[in-house]
């Protein structure tokens, strides 16, 4: 039997400001990716974000990210390890008190933005974030792209990981994601993400940009929710997953 | 056999901002109240106030505030008790991260500043600080003034509480604290403070600013940090507690 | 001839986050109100802000707030009179910055949410924000609603001021807003509002909530445009005041 | 006859936090640059430093620096050009606001931290530190040190630079400052460091770290005070000048 789980970044809302169809989204997907008050999100957010997952069935994730509202987490920032790993504990322990008070369980744990990015890539960031998940959240599964610093570090911790796909995004030959920058780098056809989704999760394999197969292990699809176009997808992935007979499912309930 | 807590203001240095003498403080306190970010602290600050608070056998305490870094949580904020408890869940939730990474339990609980002026007399602030505290740190000792709205609240949700009295504060004859705008309201005789506090817990009494004796329960004594005045104001209480055979331990390890 | 300005705040959108549809509302209005960075706003919107209001002629004011992006600048805070006029001589240079890129003039000053509110009722934050204004923008005029705290701290300063009124809130007998709290405070029927505007600029009295007429001096008329009612309701105003002969134009082109 | 300008960083206080011996370096230096807010410095801090600056007849300069408290902007931030000029923009008019208040005209303007750093050797941060001068503050002389990135981006522009020697650092053979990482850096005997300052004020060169002489040119030196140490070399370096006939004076008044 197939498993799959959808992930999707939610609680960017912030005081005054919403961002995102969150009401929308979580009917849809099976694990939420929930800021900490740091690059997005607040107290009161984080609140309801927590209790709408509970609500929902939807496994709850710790999404930090730079300290940069402004920027949305999405500059790259010169951090050292020690602070890095002091910013994500502290996130971490914000969102965990959320879920004490809603009797829920952190699921899984995924670096937002920037700090994202150079987990995949930087050996100092990917070594701060694994550091923090094994001495305060050694229970809950780290999101990675396999073969990426933050795998390597992970497994050399033994920190458990959750290998993750993204359902908009196309992938070089070397399985990495194409750069935003470049023609092609986003799908916004629905019918061709969930054919590119349903072929990794059945067959394993994803199609590159220019049109080659290689290995791709999933276990956590990456959707958006913060237009109706990318709700669209989500859909159609979501979908055409049940049609194939893969079980669409919070990664928590049968991960290993 | 009489028990005594001292408890002091800890960790609320910042970045490159550095406040208070705790290195020399924490030598002579029994319990820290940790700043968590909000009026000060930081994550590295946390850290650091966490690890030394374990190597020297003093009580881990959240001391939670506004969101007002440049006013130090000492400005009055109108804020809703929705928005107040889930900012006290926030601030209880980032501390207990770094007591997690430490292995050290949280012991109390106290509002900084201006939130811990409003809990004092102002309804809906009290219930705010207690809600937090039963919803998500329920084994901790919340520090009160007997008396108060958040004393009242307390006993009402049934949150443990502990009396706490001020070394180098004068009291009026209804046991509440002079306000600083009135001379005499300040401590500065480190004999006088050492006296007061001597007499409160060994005679369960204060003497007030006019010279009268009121009843009053100690169970922690607040001391400062941030002078030398101030530490030589702690030294001598601590003398004279101990001359008077008072045994000065966190209250977690007494206090039933 | 009669003249009236209609005034709206804009660039409260933050980094990620967009408030507001300042590109409708910006070719209805005479007078922007631009957010600062403190209560909501950052460089960038505030760059894009004066632009817009310089490309459509409308007159670009600072609206500066309290220093509370979580809280939208709509909590009272508890701030002494030195530090407001610092926080608003500072956000006054900081909007002057952009109007000297993009060579216009500041043409007034208003203050946002709960500052604003405080300016009516608080002597302090009243004198504040006249001192603030006559140190470093003396040229600029003040919006006040008459009689209140902040209008005799100008008269006494000699601080230009211009009289504002409310489209979509109803008046008490004495001449003050009616609270939100109470039902019939807030004016949703395009109509009514519209009548109300008329008749203040026309005949120079309001209606009030109770159906009683008082005098009311209307230099300009604070509108709003972030839903679609409010949007309407700004069209209907216009059309009205065109119809009844009253010229819409900003208020430093023709106020004495 | 021979200048020089003696600048240090000033005004990094922040609320309750206090930073640097603003009242001791006043009187021996001639420019002070002033922290506007995003890396250091808050309102109450900016007014009174410059109300000092003014009272000791010190050159006033903006010290713009990364929306970076807890970093002290001392950490790379990936901001883009458009986002970094109006972060310039808005600090310069926020300074600018408090000089307007006090009767003082902005003298220089200087880049800090890491911003400072990235403006020597990348061409975006230069282009952005130059081009909200050119935009906003024409008539002030921007601080930089020969040949780097921001220097020849200022010469293009057409803005007026001043050229920036540092008292305790050592040189590398290309005239770059050696990075802190190396052993002899940072210069800690007040004598070295004055006898440097006074080859290069007098003969135009400066002694490498590998002991050879390179050409350099010095309009102002930059000094600190944060230390007793820092105080220290400030004194020495200025009595050496005045013994070598060198008139100490601010930038402002002499550069032409």
């Amino acid at each position: 039997m197939k498993f799959i789980d959808l992930n999707c970044d939610m609680g960017e809302s912030f005081g005054a400001y919403k961002l995102g169809m969150d009401e929308e989204v979580i009917k849809l997907i099976t694990s939420a990716n929930i800021a900490c008050g740091f690059h997005a999100g607040d107290p009161n957010v984080m609140d309801q974000t927590v209790a709408m997952a509970k609500e929902f069935g939807v496994g709850v994730g710790v999404h930090m990210g730079y300290p940069d509202l402004h920027g949305f987490g999405r500059r790259d920032m010169d951090i050292s390890k020690r602070d890095l790993v002091n910013y994500i504990i502290y996130q971490i322990g914000a969102l965990e008190a959320f879920c004490r008070k809603h009797r829920v369980d952190i699921q899984h744990i995924k670096s937002h933005g920037s700090m994202g990015n150079m987990s995949y890539v930087n050996r100092n960031v990917a070594e701060a974030v694994v550091e923090a998940v094994s001495l305060v959240l050694p229970e809950a599964k780290l999101f990675v792209i396999e073969g990426t610093e933050v795998h390597k570090a992970a497994v050399e911790k033994g920190v458990s990981v959750v290998f993750e796909v993204f359902a908009d995004r196309a992938y070089t030959k070397e399985g990495t994601l194409v750069s935003r920058k470049f023609p092609g780098a986003v799908i916004k056809n629905p019918d061709v993400a969930a054919d590119n989704i349903v072929r990794m999760v059945i067959e394993g394999k994803a199609k590159t940009l220019d049109g080659d197969y290689i290995p791709m292990k999933a276990d956590s699809v990456c959707v958006h929710g913060d237009t109706a176009g990318a709700l669209e997808i989500v859909r159609r992935v979501k979908t055409r997953l049940d049609e194939a007979g893969v079980t669409v499912a919070p990664v928590g309930t049968w991960h290993k």
